[in-house]
């Protein structure tokens, strides 16, 4: 891929033209409008000859190619920083953003007082599967759409934004419906064919690495979703799987800064699946939010020893309130905001 | 699960009533028919009370728990190995079977070339890829359903069965209608809406093991097919990643007895994707056989430097001819037969 | 290996007896001084009744085994975390403790200007490597007695106490009569002769987890050293080796709390090794403080081109500086304090 | 470095005048005798430049660069086989040597058993642990020189040789006195002192892959050794640590053709540490000698619920014999020979 960069004033109409150049010789041209400049991708087999003539075009400054096997969630191609829109909130921007949460929706009641709790502690979105990825056939799967059901009336009642995992292509439009946030889970990370299709949605999506995934593994991920139309992604580091078993995977803290040079995509921490325990999760998340990550995702259950999936590793609602009490000072010691507590 | 393990002698009106009664009480019941002794699979939260009353059934032997999370895929449920009749060739029995072929369905010509000499060299089942799963959205994806019509033509001309993937569960159907054996790629060994439309077909599964999972999740992930109906069921050990970098994967020989032992499905491997370099693809290909395995899969390409895929890591045709010659001897020494040369 | 745990009044006296009586039945005794509490370690293969008697002693509150394999190094041992005193410095304390300095001492005046440089931003302790482990037998080893000669006029220039490798069992002596602390490199975390030796000094250790090895595999490393006598040790994190390429190694930042809750020893990061890249140092730095570490020993080199070791992962002494202004306040807001800069 | 190729029929005047004005120019010269033909290492930082006028010495074919890290090891500098003798057996030659006995040294009386049932099926070499290194320190640690000297007796009354464990440099006179083979363990695999102990010995060394260790560093690990003057050294592949736990670590099958390929040394398998489980023993064992490997190291111990140290991985002494029989078939599938059994 190379990439056109337009004149900081470049007029619309000089844009508009080289567009039609880039499609006139048989290339998708992908413009992304930054701060004040425009950068227009030209994808396919594209060399330097088959270029020729564009650089003198009015309103181009220079035609560079991509050198990375990534390219639209690329930092060269757009160097500021992706600010995704949910509900109100911005996940990318200066305020660390919570969601929080049980592993699976359960019921109206336990959804309900889940998400009153995380919301009174300062999450901005509640989590919840309706549908969910089991290793084994006989496990709970999900309550379905009655789940997604509740989510929407919890939201509602709460009004936190929803953020839930879709499983398969043909599902995209039923949970679009009901979610501000489609979950791409670790084992669909590359699942293409899903991908796509959210890819096609224009809903923010949360995609999650993959357990033994490399992080230019996610980032190709994410650019099959923003290659087919939806730049609103954020990326998740949730642990990765190593020779180490005090924990259930090992997080890679290390992916926060290397995801934040080489992309400007947002990225969030899961230190309940990074951690598997409870007991680990402050300290982890403390260490996420010091390292930059935009935001995080907790598991948080009102009763986690009957909880039908995760109930080890999820957080009681007062430590978590506990929690986020002492990740704002760590917020404001790295520049951040973070939503105040609205509990007495 | 629970087991209902039936007499030797016992009669079909036995067993039917075994089931009905199975049934009555709200559970599923998957019978299994071995070597002369039928086993009924008791599927749903059982508990040993719930099955109060069936061991005084006429032909019933003995009711037992299965302990481990897997349960159809399991040797202690079926103890007799499974044998996969694909196209009158048998994986799982006495001869060590050899899929071969290109990468992907590159074109008619290729296709043919390499399935002829891998034939004429004793493959017996012709790989080819019509549907690619790629890293990266800008890499060739395969020739989609042209590339399935290609392959039903070098069957015609060989005579050789069809492996090829399919990843996504809408196109089950499509590929069914020209594949022998549908291929599960590793990435989408946890894509459980796949799983689930393959074990809903009737045509044999290759399932591939995922390269960040472990032999168990791969039997979990073979239950997902098993039961929703489809027992005819092939695993494939391909390699995990690790830090060594010498090969593109570790291939875990360890896997063939480890399977073996906890499982009767048949279990082949992938020499191409485990070391990513012919020069050490002989070695590994002897081991597997010398370890157990029921088969190999193996990349071979008249024109590697070509290869629109996979180029790197395939051997030439006169290299995949020598290399099982060399095979023969070793099948041979661990009481296994391989099919013979047919070239002159 | 059972603890008797003494009454808070005991008397010497009364601790006296009972570690006579416990030696006189043919185990070790190692008695702990806790606050305001003693615990008498028993070690050897004790079962219950071969304690028969002790629980009647005087001073005696109960007697109770550890059931972990790591004994002296638990924190069911000793629950109040061990500080370890260096010239003048507490590692363990409220004070997150910097350790700086190029990877090997090269020169007097490399070894002074970075002494000085790290010194100046707030670092108390100086490393820099006189005896170097090298993968290859044909890299620079170090200087020797000579590169020990230089850090110690270089503590005596800047008042900087001193953390140097020692790599065999036979230079214990002579490594200890310069440096402050003993460093046991990651290669040699299991060299069970060399981890005797420095049990047998009374010099603080630094334990560098070994890139293969589990967090209990480290602690069962320590309980080496403090088993010989010497209880002076602080653990390092550095990273694990794992399939991620981005950075050079994969830093364990969850060992942090995993660590903190089942040993009573202090614990640092090395996130130059970790990472292998100063651009992702401070990030991971500044997560290593957030989620606790008692301290962090930094690669940083006046001249890193020039380095004759490790200098693609050394910091500039101007980006050291920076770093430690920006690791304060990340400090403050977890309740920990660092030394001020110096630097006008 | 660099290495001057000889003519075949060159002197030994043209050898010792090429060594002589190597060393003139400052360098070490390193002269390896293969079949027919001496090549020169030099030794140092040499540049093109520094071996002006060599080519033109009598008896010079050609001066050429070794491009990999490891020098001495390379086959790029010796591209015969290296064949380690020991006590007239073969190591790298035709035949695959096997070497089996308990994992440590435990009684005059389990010792021999040991050793006489295990040349009975056919091993060569006895094995067996004098000095142990324990992740714990309260493990049991090896009988020491009294261990040393239950080797020497069962070598005299079975006739087979003696590999075992050197854990320490100073150690490494009084082991060689009765061993035949330095064993230099997995985690000693970097320990250089160690590695340049055992290199100034003259008794062969089996340098075993530490288990996290990269091939590339196990050849420099090796690469200390012949550095410093000892060239019998036998590679061993022992298994490398994954996220797998199906077994206690994840045998390398493929390490045995890469080796073979870049190096010229041995390489012996260990299939009793790899997989931790006698059950798999037999089917990797298979693999490792149809990959190519030449030897294996197993443990085998008369009463392996008794056994001090490793029971729960140990063959019975009547399955060891039947693996044998089963193994010979598979050495002569590949070209190779295993010594008989002397059973009745």
């Amino acid at each position: 891929m190379m990439m056109v960069v337009m004149h900081k004033g470049a007029s619309v109409a000089e844009i508009g033209n080289v567009i039609r150049e880039v499609e006139a010789r048989g290339f998708k041209a992908r413009p992304s409008h930054g701060a004040g400049q425009t950068v227009i991708g030209v994808m396919g087999a594209v060399e330097a000859l088959s270029l020729e003539g564009l650089p003198a075009l009015p309103g181009v400054e220079e035609i560079t190619p991509i050198t990375r096997s990534f390219k639209l969630v690329n930092r060269e191609f757009q160097p500021e920083s992706t600010v995704v829109r949910v509900n109100g909130i911005e996940v990318g921007g200066r305020e660390v953003v919570v969601m929080a949460g049980p592993c699976s929706v359960e019921s109206r009641e336990i959804q309900f007082s889940a998400a009153r709790a995380v919301g009174d502690a300062g999450a901005r979105i509640m989590r919840g599967g309706a549908y969910k990825p089991r290793s084994s056939p006989y496990s709970f799967m999900g309550l379905g759409e009655e789940g997604l059901k509740i989510l929407q009336e919890a939201k509602r009642e709460t009004g936190l934004a929803v953020v839930t995992e879709v499983m398969s292509a043909e599902l995209v439009p039923l949970v679009a419906r009901y979610a501000d946030i489609l979950q791409i889970g670790a084992r669909n990370m590359q699942n293409y064919n899903l991908l796509e299709a959210v890819g096609r949605s224009r809903t923010p999506v949360l995609l999650k690495r993959g357990l033994m995934s490399t992080v230019e593994e996610l980032l190709l991920s994410a650019e099959y979703i923003l290659s087919n139309g939806n730049h609103q992604v954020i990326l998740c580091e949730r642990g990765i799987r190593t020779f180490e078993k005090a924990t259930r995977n090992t997080l890679d803290i290390s992916a926060i800064p290397v995801i934040k040079q080489c992309s400007h995509l947002p990225v969030i921490v899961d230190p309940s699946h990074a951690t598997g325990n409870p007991a680990y999760i402050p300290a982890v998340a403390k260490a996420a939010v010091a390292a930059g990550a935009d935001g995080l995702i907790i598991e948080v259950h009102p009763d986690p020893e009957r909880a039908l999936c995760d109930g080890d590793q999820s957080m009681l609602p007062a430590d978590f309130a506990r929690l986020m009490d002492e990740l704002r000072p760590v917020a404001t010691a790295v520049g951040r905001t973070m939503a105040p507590s609205f509990s007495a």
